[in-house]
């Protein structure tokens, strides 16, 4: 089932019309569907099930601690890239062995309280910070499990913002310094240093550069564990597409690529899925509300911009985008951005923020808007929120969780009083 | 004289020494100056001075409440391009009527509120939205002071994101429709639509653009006036470069180009500067975390990230670093980007953020660095700390502004309860 659909020319997230959402809640407005994300967790889980792997959602795709409840139930681990991140986790209910720490520049102050929490397990990604966490836990008297994140040199094939592990990225070590990160600290008191973690981007379209990375890694795991290392897990990271996107392959052609690198090698599995569970498990609502005809383009002003969403700014991404009731034989049949049905017309879609880069679609064939209908940006559930700014003193949207026939806000909307609180609060 | 200057090694603000600052306040941290802000704003005042001009600082630029009371105090107009940005300048002290409210995007109820408050002058965007004024000035009988915002269809040169007068920009209207507003609304009961508007984007490093787009104007009023419509004020925009951009005219370049055109028009003249006034007031501080060494790339890990400065990742801006202490015969003679000294080291600037847009300096030649050292990333005074995000559940920086020997908190640092509060909230 497609969670958001086309019922009676409106649409709708699960039993929610989301001309309702809007008028209740206001815009812009994130709207999740809480089916969407068990969905997409489940068919993950399904998908990789042979390797019965550890599923640790990328809590940075989509923080909510709302929509982190959702998925600790559904059994999920979690990963985090900051201490910000563990303690989401831990107030989203989720145990402290659950959470794996990674992220390539953790401050003294975050290591030491992800040793005084007892994370699951931390991702190193230099030596200096593997002897800092040696340090921090021989003086706690505790021994941490660990994992070296390597740099593959894998080209993802991605927007190079987000491709992860080529040598250039300043991501993971090489295979030369992981082994001897790994051979030193061979029965060290304080760090088990037994995993591996590889992360090479996101999107990633192909599963060949999985396979690349994975084989490149377990030559070396038979080649370490030769000298004597002892090596029981595998973080493979996340990076696999939304089921929307028609670009990419079914995560099931991934998993079953994948799996049989993996099975019968002794192996614990990690993956860190944010984008495949989150993205099209969300929707921005955007109210339009002006309308306006340039000399050469036509301009649909909407009271979502990049402070909402900054992914077509940043990373030139191409979010759908379409009416919420766009009138009859305007339903579209599928999401591609290209779709051009009769009566559409070719505009852009901007925000109010003053620069040029603040467009959430450009050159696109929509239905005619007028002023104060409401258009939905598909695919945001992922790196959408979490990103937002307040550029421009604009106080951010709103959050709900669609369950069914009910809409429970789940972040409400900030206030002039938010913008100025900090700055209010210096002068104590 | 420079604000923020290398005295026996160690950089300084005003009379401040950053290592002490950041001592105290921790890091990352923004640091402003107000006499470099004063000064900017009084050298500016200084060079257009035969236009009497009102000098409407964009508060987007940099919009700490603490910031715009400096620059009040200093006799500044406020260009605010949200209600927000007009509550901020109203609680800065502002008189209503020194607030130029403009934005392609104003909803409704910012419209609204813009009336009440009687702010000085409303820039309309379109048609649409000079309706809408209408209606609401009428409901509640006043007489609101407007201006047209016009595309001159001018190219700034400067980075497609910040470049705002051409006409495949979402800004202003065109010539024609503009004649046909001012006509129209001439001598109208409830809207006095009396003023131009124009901007073409930031930073413009040559004053060629402001000469053709403000003699395109000038032309224009000639034929309108004789038409019948009055006009009497033109606002001219921003968008002038920092002081310290060496590839920039001087600020008195600009000026003695454009003042002879706009002298004895019976305009009276606004400007909008942002950037010239904040950019070089400020820095923001940075620690270095871990020194890596890639395959082919060294690695600075700095504790400050794209969700501080998103400006490298975003306009592809270079700003200038080095290091607050970095130690004899390294002090820089000047911030060329491409300054190289002797033992330096090159190496990428990067922050703690998953994904690879986030550095904030690349391929530059700095002294080598420890863990522990301090950075300084220049001129970011300006689009910095307005456009922070929360992004991996960082918290964001503290700001702090110097005067004299006394460095005063204006922004305290975010704490992860902030983080979370309006999740928590959505409870309730």
């Amino acid at each position: 089932m497609n969670e958001f659909e086309y019922r009676d020319g409106v649409l709708h997230c699960e039993g929610v019309a989301l001309q309702s959402a809007a008028d209740r809640f206001g815009t812009p407005l994130y709207v999740y569907s809480r089916s969407a994300l068990v969905g997409s967790f489940q068919r993950l889980s399904a998908a990789f099930q042979k390797l019965q792997p550890r599923i640790c959602f990328s809590i940075k795709s989509c923080h909510n601690l709302h929509v982190l409840r959702v998925l600790r139930k559904e059994g999920a681990w979690f990963d985090a890239v900051s201490i910000g991140e563990v303690r989401r986790a831990l107030e989203a209910g989720a145990a402290a062995e659950t959470i794996v720490f990674a992220g390539v520049g953790k401050t003294p102050e975050e290591l030491a309280l992800a040793v005084r929490l007892d994370v699951g397990c931390i991702n190193i990604e230099s030596e200096g910070e593997l002897a800092a966490l040696a340090e921090l836990a021989a003086r706690a008297d505790k021994t941490i499990r660990a994992a070296v994140r390597i740099n593959p040199d894998v080209d993802a094939i991605t927007h190079p913002y987000t491709t992860t592990g080529k040598s250039e990225n300043k991501f993971g070590v090489s295979f030369e310094a992981a082994r001897e990160m790994l051979l030193v600290y061979t029965g060290h008191d304080h760090v088990r240093l037994s995993g591996l973690h590889v992360h090479i981007g996101s999107p990633v379209r192909t599963v060949a550069p999985y396979m690349e990375a994975i084989n490149r890694l377990l030559a070396f795991i038979e080649e370490v564990r030769a000298a004597g290392a002892v090596i029981d897990a595998i973080d493979i990271g996340g990076g696999f597409p939304a089921a929307g996107d028609e670009q990419a392959p079914a995560i099931e052609e991934y998993a079953s690529a994948v799996a049989p690198l993996l099975e019968g090698r002794a192996l614990a599995v990690h993956l860190e899925p944010g984008r495949s569970i989150a993205a099209d498990a969300g929707v921005l609502l955007a109210k339009a509300l002006y309308v306006k005809q340039g000399a050469t383009k036509r301009f649909v002003v909407v009271d979502a911009a990049m402070t909402e969403l900054i992914r077509p700014a940043l990373y030139r991404a191409e979010h759908f985008v379409w009416p919420v009731t766009p009138g009859a034989d305007l339903v579209p049949e599928n999401r591609l951005a290209g779709a051009r049905l009769p009566q559409t017309v070719r505009v852009d879609v901007v925000g109010p923020v003053c620069e040029s880069g603040d467009f959430l679609a450009r050159d696109r064939w929509l239905p005619p808007v007028d002023p104060g209908d409401l258009l939905a940006v598909f695919s945001a559930g992922a790196y959408g929120a979490v990103m937002s700014s307040q550029y421009n003193s604009r106080p951010r949207a709103a959050e709900v969780l669609v369950s069914g026939e009910e809409a429970h806000l789940i972040r409400r909307r900030e206030t002039y009083d938010d913008l100025v609180a900090a700055e209010r609060d210096a002068d104590r």
